[in-house]
């Protein structure tokens, strides 16, 4: 048989015991947070009904989702001709996708379920899929790690997304981080004041959020070439730009009659009710954040970090998504933070703390000493609490301790017909050279110890 | 918009709270306990090339892989008219798939990495994908807990997956299971022993499978409708019935010139040496065992428990399947524990420990407490180690209470304005009734105690 390729596709990886120590690690912290916040998990299934996941993410959402194929007869049937002579399209040879993100499924389950609470806050860490070009820092499967409060339109549940982020990032030894939060009532008022038809509001909207990538001229130049006037597009700058200044909320809000006023004062009242909590000190108002996805309704929220083009994560209010799966309407708002933004940051800062990790005692025998014994002794071990590699084979001592030496094994445990039949180890600790007879029993406190 | 379908697809499942406290307790003790003998984790994509994939499964397997469409341009050409007429085939339309099992992409990363230890002792948990028709107990999304050792034919490298395993199994409350074992090898010289084909042996060997399921008869006539002889049928199943025997092995080991001999000989070792250890007690010679996957050339496994139709797990030696994927050869042995079937005896036997689950405290506030307060108080709490839901609104008190007591939470703490001043909280046992005004730096402490 010829050699088959050994590598995972493209945009895809391979997580070995390094890798998942520090992923782990920082979804243990995420895990731990989410739920002091009482937030409860949620786990959706990695296929989807492709009528769920179709137009809930515009456009591009829908080009990038992974389809199944259609198996046997479903298959033929969509491949037999058609009368007109028309090909078949991909919805005839496929009806389920892979999950794209976190908030579309949540919507699906709180329309399935009517047990849950009515204020269901949820969190859900797991991983999402997207038909993208891979690049650096940019896979086609990716980890979310999302909460959500379902059932209330009160600002204190963006004040608890924003501060449950807030204190994961900072737990993990962020402190430079920030929050910028917009809200797309304002956004569309803005939009309008500077002269923009509501058709073309979504369009503006997809154009500004590349602001940060392309710059002011280039969301300019994008803008026009979506039929926007230059005269609009560069009053939509400008008005942006002056919504910097500060005590623009608090102006804005006491316009009343004005549209937007209410979005104001609503982000005005988000940063004072969250600023004596764990996000407080990191929210920015940032009129300029426009967030992709097109279910968005009040406020949006970005996270930045000094060094990372792009963002860490993101969210916002969305009052609309959940009515489209049921009769009922539901708010909701949510933040996501993405996993392996956070790694790439924690990586290249040096933000991990050392991570135990695989086996903390080789345990070797000579070759007189019978495999059932060596079995007996790890079991031993192990019940103690360590975590015990026992060598199948019995080549000399040396290899065997060269092993431990080679796979970062801290102590080696070596039993010879002696140590059976007293039931000791003869233990080394390798990084010192350290080597003593132990009592079986006494083994595990010593490795402990370090 | 028309209501869309909020049900996961056929054979998916979804997840709530109080399923995944069972799920992460069973997986944790699958973790602790698999570390515990040496074994580091790897988790692989979900997406394999169907090159990976496909010809290791069986021709059945093959038919239940799910297969992902190609996009865009791909598709287009996959879907252009041929020259000959010809329909576009499977292979055509994809050339990735999702994940069937955890030993095939093991394989695949053992020979991807050759800085692995030349022992590679790995354990995965993740889920796999069958597009099986679902039944009862049966899904298309499940997952396996596998662990493996590669580079060594030493039969400690079996005991070892075996004693980790059951070590697993007793942990988590059972007693009562069985671990059947039997060996290819064996059972390719008594199908011979029985006159039957070399070239017949592999539909002997599906047919011996579904013994449980379709008993002595059932297993004959599909023998005989295989084109096997009634009398070799006949034959074969008395020989397998009289290797039930006590001493067979030990019998058939000393007849060194006859085939079998010499895994007869290694399975009496392995009962030997496994003796001693957490799987000893649980292991039982089984002439019968078979085993559906066509990878398997040594010691097969399988685990069985009373009341439980099928099997919990099952693995076996497979000395040849890494080398499909690299000029080394690289031998391996494996063990896989299903674990949609351990939380299924589990539930029908009432083996759980209670789980800790959802927030302990709900932290309500009259409505002249501001928000941000009652944020501030909600971030003392957790910061001293509680999961505390903030209610978002303020309702009448008796509302919020009565929240609390619709959703388990056990403890409510109510802030008022004197609450507020003095930095107390009122707190409330509901499950007695009990009251107390405690300072906010105490809260934790109480509740704790339950």
């Amino acid at each position: 048989m010829s050699q088959l390729s050994t590598k995972p596709p493209s945009g895809m990886r391979d997580f070995l015991a390094p890798d998942l120590a520090r992923r782990r690690h920082v979804m243990g912290v995420i895990q731990r947070v989410y739920e002091s916040f009482g937030f409860t998990p949620l786990e959706t299934p990695t296929i989807e009904n492709l009528t769920t996941l179709l137009g809930k993410y515009g456009p591009e959402g829908d080009q990038l989702l992974y389809r199944l194929l259609h198996r046997r007869e479903r298959l033929a049937r969509a491949l037999e001709p058609k009368q007109d002579g028309a090909r078949p399209t991909e919805l005839d040879l496929s009806d389920e996708g892979l999950r794209y993100d976190l908030t579309v499924p949540l919507a699906r389950v709180v329309a399935n379920y009517p047990e849950l609470p009515a204020f269901y806050k949820r969190y859900q860490i797991q991983p999402v899929w997207r038909a993208d070009r891979p690049a650096k820092g940019r896979f086609r499967e990716f980890f979310q790690c999302d909460v959500d409060i379902c059932g209330t339109k009160s600002l204190v549940a963006e004040a608890e997304v924003c501060g449950a982020v807030a204190t994961v990032l900072r737990e993990l030894g962020f402190a430079d981080f920030r929050i910028h939060v917009n809200h797309r009532e304002l956004l569309r008022a803005i939009v309008s004041d500077a002269g923009i038809d509501a058709a073309m509001e979504g369009p503006a909207l997809v154009a500004l959020d590349k602001l940060d990538k392309v710059g002011v001229e280039g969301v300019k130049a994008e803008l026009v070439e979506k039929g926007i006037a230059a005269e609009s597009a560069a009053k939509l700058l400008d008005v942006l730009a002056a919504a910097r200044a500060p005590g623009f909320l608090a102006a804005r809000a006491k316009e009343e009659a004005k549209p937007g006023a209410k979005a104001a004062a609503e982000l005005a009242d988000l940063l004072a009710v969250a600023a004596s909590g764990p996000a407080g000190a990191h929210l920015v108002f940032d009129p300029t954040l426009a967030r992709g996805l097109s279910y968005y309704t009040g406020p949006i929220f970005e996270i930045t970090v000094p060094g990372l083009a792009g963002s860490m994560g993101g969210g916002g209010r969305y009052d609309g998504l959940i009515g489209m799966f049921t009769k009922r309407q539901i708010p909701a708002v949510g933040f996501s933070l993405g996993l392996e933004r956070v790694l790439l940051v924690m990586e290249e800062r040096g933000m991990f703390p050392p991570l135990g990790l695989g086996p903390q005692l080789l345990l070797c025998r000579f070759p007189d000493v019978p495999a059932a014994y060596a079995i007996e002794a790890a079991t031993q071990l192990r019940g103690a609490g360590l975590r015990v590699e026992l060598f199948a084979d019995t080549p000399a001592i040396g290899k065997q301790i060269q092993y431990a030496n080679g796979n970062a094994i801290p102590f080696v445990g070596v039993i010879g017909d002696a140590e059976r039949q007293q039931r000791t180890l003869s233990v080394k600790k390798l990084a010192t050279g350290e080597q003593k007879s132990l009592p079986l029993a006494d083994v595990a406190a010593f490795v402990k110890a370090g």
